[in-house]
């Protein structure tokens, strides 16, 4: 049994403290950090049957119980608590992103490969079902050699302006996830991205110096081609579809709905809207990634998705961003790392 | 928090502990009762935290502590431990069917009545996620007035025949829960019933008494009609279908599969099968119908299914079967009670 | 090339002349008989180049160049003037029913016999792609032995009062395409028939003494179960849909719609209704049914859907009938013929 | 009633001759030009009820009974023979492309702009009922304005290196198509495009100079983006499918099948193919367009899709192929026209 703690109680490491008492019996909540100990988290902490609850993570990386952290404090602390965990000997599951410094990154890579410790970053997207069915249909050989990705998110409701700012933009902050999607998927790394963006939303996204729509065309090193297109509001709900184009055939995800209802009327056939929320589509995967994460701790397996993942994600989104900017094809051999 | 006993621990009662502990907040197991303490089930009481772990489910009835009981030992025991459960002030959650005996489910009902404790039976495809939204969507008006229901029911793998001589045939084994569906859906009595069986899949059911395959017709007491159809053995899996017609419109529900991949490729265009297990199929609803016990036994609101439900859809099971060993339709005024 | 004459130029004549004129490249028209040569009829005879235009129709009997003709006059007359073009040594492909009447059907039959000449009668429903489709399927083994059977067909608009006094009820009218599609498909007969009629839509088909509603349970002699459902009006439009089950799978088809668009809004995600009327769903196969009856001649091979067909859907529509109006089981031994 | 004039009787002619004869009932085919006097089109002619037969398509420009030409000829003809048809007054309809030069296709609308007669080019995508259901949707503004428009055509069997070397390149024979249908979807001009090719399909492809699997990204002048993926072989079929993503919704069209046929299995869930052949696919398109041209002629209305169309799709392609070539976007202002 991995005796866990928990550094950050905000929803994310909310939705991660239910996952594991519902769903990741290898593992038990031994203690919880959060900088402020409300009632709520308090609440939980008992619930949870931790032993610890505390305002500072570094009680949880003192305790020689605790076998492993999940850190699910802001996106600016990831780093830093990465390697002090590590260093502590500490497993680190961390939040995506690890970091928008490339450096930073880099760091943490060293830091894991130097303590020996697992470092897994949580690209819960290649945990979901549906993208583990492409994964799989396509390593098992299904559709041959993979010709052309297509990966289409599009969030349902846009982000304030407020937090554009703060997000590094479109490109790091929600293709990333698409980034990724595209390696796991061809197998491959990435050559060459070409970028487009529109502010087409919301005016205040493009004074905040981003755009809300894009549009995406990579080369993959295999000779592959990969098509990305995102938007940051589709009023029919959250939006995640794939599909994978190979020399034997195609396969192609589309979206969970609540139910499989169909109503036949005057007005046409209708089926339910996708679901709405990205943590309501997403649960299980973040139940999975943790139930992975506690499996390849225990039997001493490579971690799925780790640091050197969170890098090339991280990079390609930066090469997306400049190519949009400077209106131009982007090599990936441009960037020195 | 509601204390609650669970009496049984099969497979049924192990579903039951494991959604409580994962998806029931407002409840705590206390004890559990099984009659042989395997290493398992030791194990999973602690899991559970739960305080008793008893061979004797008397001894649960006898804990003040415990508010109500969900009962899941053998069929045969549902109606007397429910009684005596009800008479020790205990509030039941009573898995289906609660008796195939009239007399028995009507005692039970008079005790429910007597003691003005809360008693629940499991029809858990009431609480699916999929007849659910055809429940609401039927309730809103969406189709309005119903004039037909059909309800499609498939099990993956035939029972043994040894299976089936115990279960009391076809009609009150499986299509026990589309008569209850044929109810709820249609806000409806059932007025008179017509069934024809066949034995197509296994000589050995013919052999034991019962029918494999059914069809049957149903008037309702609101002129509409219903129509089911039931099989043993779908071998591309666990088959749940609906569809209900209106004035209005239709709507109709269809299968849940593990992913919604599809794979295009020179043979086709396929998808993947259902769900093959009906626990897999029905496990949120499992841990739903608890949750609204729990709720019913909380606000003091009525159960959303209760005894006079298990009655009615016995009875409708008992006139099927009837109708299919005399090749007549028979009408639910045959019946004395 | 075969020449043809057509008989009666209302609606289906004229689907009929189209028909040929657009789709069956081994049939020409040489002559067309109305009562009543309207200037609409002229000019389509002269776009379908006939020679002859007459108000008789013994005028294309006696016409030695004409080797068949299609029978498209009002129902009364279709058994008479098929025995009359029979004797006169034409091949016939008459428009269903041939008659209500079983007397005057076996006289039929028994004309088509004794002259030697090919008779085909109109189930076009058998032509139609996506029946077609499926009887493939089947026969092809794709699902194995057939154990169930199921047909949903709705109008998309109830006929009138006045229509159904002359139609011979709901079962004659509608289900008999129905009861024809399970024989085609099952491939086997019928030895029991169970049905439930109810009036829900429009209370003067009721007091025409029909049913608008009704619903159907077949005991075929092959031990595979049917289930029938039809409504007179279904708000979506045209409803078709069928599904055999066997011991190796399913098969199922849906409507045909005018595109494959799907709208995705606030509201839902939401397709478009199948095709509104039963010409416009069915006319491909109206042609194809032609086209198979030229080649039927041409090539001396047995038609695909001849007077025994049409004896038997009608004795399957009678029994229907029966069975609603004495709420029994009607076995087809009870039928003399 | 229009009297036409058809110019070349390869695949496409004949295709046009049958559309005519089998549902356009405005248009009677007066003449047939044809290099080769073959017995085929002797036959066809003849069935065509055609007066003139003939090697010179001259002869059919000559002839003043004849309103309107379609030019079906080899490409580089089609130019000249535009000119030529329209100097002698005729209306005209030409299969695309006119021309491979843009100086030529400027010299066919000027040509056209001075006769005053009609010149339609034969972009049939435009009056696929799929098509047309998007196009419909969206100017009834169901999806409010577009952000993003999604192309994705893949042929199902690749070309011979022979037919790549003389076709212009994928990006002129193919893709053309897709940047037509870009500009009637969107309503919007095209700004700078960005393409990427590969040879992954048949290497023959590539040493002809030309790829066989590509992938675009548009700005249009509306702000909105677009994507386009092609790919010369999908196993599975002709896969022409589209979407449309706007601030009010999503619309989009999947592929049209020979049946609805669902086949369940142990093996899953399957449909069948797309149609395999794009004739075969398109067929009620090639007619549609004819009827509409038609209507244009009589009731002298706007072409629905005129030579102006037809110079911009080839820009559109043209810079597609020195984008992929060059590795750069290129702006639609580079280009003089």
């Amino acid at each position: 049994m991995l005796q866990v703690g928990i550094i950050g109680a905000g929803r994310i490491g909310r939705v991660h403290i239910q996952g594991i008492l519902t769903g990741v019996p290898g593992a038990r909540i031994r203690g919880i950090a959060a900088p402020h100990l409300t009632e709520e988290i308090q609440s939980l902490a008992r619930a949870a049957g931790a032993r610890t609850l505390t305002e500072d993570y570094r009680d949880l990386l003192r305790d020689p119980e605790i076998d492993a952290v999940l850190i699910c404090s802001p996106t600016d602390t990831h780093a830093a608590i990465s390697i002090e965990a590590m260093e502590a000997g500490k497993h680190v599951f961390c939040e995506k992103p690890v970091d928008l410094s490339l450096t930073k990154i880099q760091m943490v890579i060293d830091a894991a490969r130097v303590s020996g410790v697992k470092y897994q970053v949580g690209f819960n997207r290649r945990f979901d079902h549906n993208f583990q069915a492409l994964r799989k249909a396509i390593a098992a050989g299904k559709i041959g050699s993979v010709q052309v990705v297509k990966i289409c998110s599009r969030d349902s409701e846009p982000p304030t302006a407020k937090f554009v700012r703060s997000s590094g933009g479109l490109f790091l902050d929600m293709t990333v996830h698409d980034l990724d999607m595209v390696r796991f998927l061809s197998g491959s790394e990435v050559e060459e991205v070409y970028a487009a963006g529109s502010v087409l939303i919301d005016p205040a996204i493009g004074e905040a110096g981003d755009v809300d729509t894009a549009a995406m065309v990579l080369k993959l090193r295999s000779g592959a081609l990969a098509l990305i297109d995102n938007s940051r509001q589709a009023v029919y709900g959250y939006d995640q579809r794939a599909e994978v184009f190979g020399s034997k055939g195609c396969i192609s995800i589309g979206n969970d709905t609540p139910s499989t209802a169909i109503l036949s009327t005057a007005d046409g056939i209708t089926g339910e809207r996708p679901l709405w929320f990205f943590l309501e589509r997403y649960l299980p995967a973040f139940q999975e990634e943790v139930r992975q994460f506690v499996e390849a701790v225990e039997h001493d397996l490579p971690v799925p998705v780790g640091g050197e993942d969170a890098l090339q994600a991280t990079l390609l989104a930066m090469a997306c961003t400049r190519s949009a900017q400077e209106g131009r094809p982007v090599r990936m051999d441009e960037f020195p790392i």
